[in-house]
């Protein structure tokens, strides 16, 4: 494995950031830095210099890559994940195209009980082999960091299994790994609310704090699952154990989740389908991150996020991939790029930063991750040849990668 | 390169049909049949042999192949596309991202006359290399028999340049190709429609007919584009010169199409945006195969054609991928079965049956294309290990297929 990497003749550098920037927000958004005709040092897994091909001073390199008529980008960074999943489920897909309602769905054993189910008939060695799988797919796709949450185990012992697959994807993969807890993500059967919450609170919580396994904490704020006053209690509760709160929020109703969001002074509050003017309010001068999912909406076919109305506003825009076996079965985000500039009718630039500077921002990694920047790490991948970047999300369906470099190595 | 190939251990082979059949429509497209635990005989470039593993005979082969835990498919046949062209247009994606209307980005040069543009300005040759990157694209993506139209040249240099080009990308890869002629695709700039047509109809028809370039004749029946009746005074004209009709019918507008395919006996009327109850009476009884392009639709943010009612009516229904650079930049038929399924509710053996025995039958090659059917053409992909026929739609974005082998050979 080489230590020094010199990238040439790249025909654009993607995401070139002389000064270290959190994120960006507003109009801003639709500035994306590109330097044309460059080329890339990577030195000891950092990016160590970058410069146009004409000032190319004299750099001895273990390998030199030769760029010609391809770009070369930041690796994604996916703020939204839920990468540890026992069994895909494709046959409640088909359900729903032939009509059966959530209800139903749920009647007959679907929906995240029944991920849960099989989550918690899983070894951790098997659900780690499954969720490796996953995790080397979303490497191939340009992805280098990725947050995921637990949820699918719904008691103490399986919900530390969920957090200790997803420590260890950090652990064995180049992947940039960061958890969440998400104990509050539905309601186990033949259980109360009030006595899972419980579990949750005075269980889980120390449990998955006494072992470190989780960075943050999360809770499902819709109608049906968690309130804003339930929602609210977890997250402190989390808070006190050191997990910073980030919230699914207006996914299918207003729910209220962006106010416990903000209360709560959560990263990031994420779906947004169901937003308003309020919750937009509300959002301004906030450190919490707005951040669209629209990979769930496409598959659920609900409306997108009004990204345009946030972006007007103000604010910054993230977008993840939500992959999970239920409401988003990818993990694809050049496929978020097209979503987000088909249907939230954002530019190639605007969603370029949605999902790399901003969703590093949402994960407390832009210090390291989601741009070009001297002293970042070098995650990083190299297009096939194409002619321009608003190409990536055009060329609807088809992969663009050609060599991906995690932490200063070529991994694929 | 092997002669005799036999693939064994089988998950499922799918879409075998012991006999003949040239399409199903209706409830019959609920019905995928698949073998499981299957073996495949190929064997001079057909499909010679097929059954359950445990009824395998003695049989040599020059390769065996393994495929536990995978599904063998008979390859897409993308009924229609628009391969050749000369350069991308995502400037245009942005211009429409940003709020330009279709006229406004005509008036800029954009849209179909500005494909003309460049393919005019393209040699032969780049044209070729070119395309043939996308036949190498598709080909990896499963695809293995394509039809091809002529319509960003309008002239008659032009035009036959581009069917050269495509008869030449049936000379030159595995693909089989059919052809269309589409000069009545847009009006140039500076002559008047009049003058055009005649041009269509007295010089470029007789001179694509005497080079025999084209299968088949198509016209962009559409508002502000061709009318019924100059659609059916060139399609006439085509048959008169040995090329069946297809049509470009209802796309942005109840254009009428779908009544000028029924009475000239079009073999297909493609995209169905705008389609109502009169037209999906009209097409019963026809030989005409109604063809959907979900990707066009989701790319221009339309309505989807109304697969269900039709499929209710008892029609049979196509589904292609219409990869053209202005509307449709992708001919990833993966991608069509998910857009199917998700945004035309149709099950995943619907949408199976769409892509192949349906878009076979509306290119004339359903007795040779289209099923796993012994003395077919052996065109089959095989896919990665995966857990069901349902999970290919479902797992969005991402490619299923590891191997593909197009007359018999493996190629990918």
């Amino acid at each position: 494995m080489a230590n020094d990497i010199l990238i040439i003749h790249i025909k654009g550098l993607v995401q070139v950031r002389e000064n270290q920037v959190s994120y960006v927000a507003g109009s801003a958004m639709a500035n994306l830095p590109v330097l044309s005709d460059a080329y890339l040092y990577i030195s000891d897994g950092r990016i160590t210099d970058y410069g146009k091909m004409d000032q190319l001073p004299p750099l001895s390199a273990d390998e030199v890559i030769d760029a010609t008529g391809r770009f070369v980008f930041p690796s994604f960074v996916d703020s939204h994940t839920h990468l540890v999943f026992a069994a895909t489920r494709e046959e409640e897909f088909v359900m729903k195209i032939k009509g059966a309602s959530y209800a139903e769905i749920a009647a007959k054993g679907g929906g995240i009980l029944n991920s849960a189910k099989k989550l918690q008939q899983a070894s951790e060695d098997e659900l780690l082999e499954k969720t490796m799988e996953r995790a080397h797919e979303i490497i191939r796709l340009g992805t280098g960091a990725v947050e995921i949450k637990s949820g699918y185990g719904l008691t103490v012992k399986d919900e530390l299994k969920m957090l200790r697959v997803a420590r260890k994807i950090g652990a064995q993969t180049p992947l940039t790994v960061k958890t969440t807890f998400l104990g509050a993500h539905a309601v186990p059967s033949g259980i109360k609310k009030a006595d899972y919450l419980k579990q949750v609170i005075d269980e889980m919580i120390p449990a998955v704090a006494a072992e470190k396994l989780a960075d943050y904490i999360d809770v499902f704020c819709e109608e049906g699952f968690f309130s804003m006053d339930e929602t609210e209690q977890v997250v402190e509760t989390g808070k006190k154990f050191g997990m910073k709160p980030r919230i699914h929020a207006n996914q299918l109703h207003r729910s209220g989740g962006v106010q416990v969001g903000v209360k709560t002074n959560a990263l990031s509050v994420d779906h947004l389908e169901n937003i308003g003017n309020e919750e937009i309010q509300l959002l301004k001068g906030t450190h919490t991150m707005p951040t669209a999912l629209p990979a769930a909406a496409f598959f659920l076919n609900l409306l997108f996020p009004p990204a345009r109305k946030m972006i007007e506003e103000g604010l910054p825009l993230a977008i993840a991939s939500d992959y999970n076996p239920g409401s988003s079965p990818t993990g694809n985000m050049q496929l978020m790029l097209s979503l987000a500039c088909i249907k939230m009718k954002m530019t190639p630039e605007e969603a370029i930063n949605a999902v790399t500077i901003n969703t590093a921002c949402a994960l407390e990694l832009s210090e390291s991750l989601g741009s070009i920047t001297r002293g970042k790490t070098a995650n990083i991948f190299i297009t096939q040849p194409i002619p321009s970047v608003a190409y990536i999300p055009y060329h609807i369906g088809n992969q663009v990668i050609e060599h991906v470099i995690l932490k200063g190595r070529i991994v694929d």
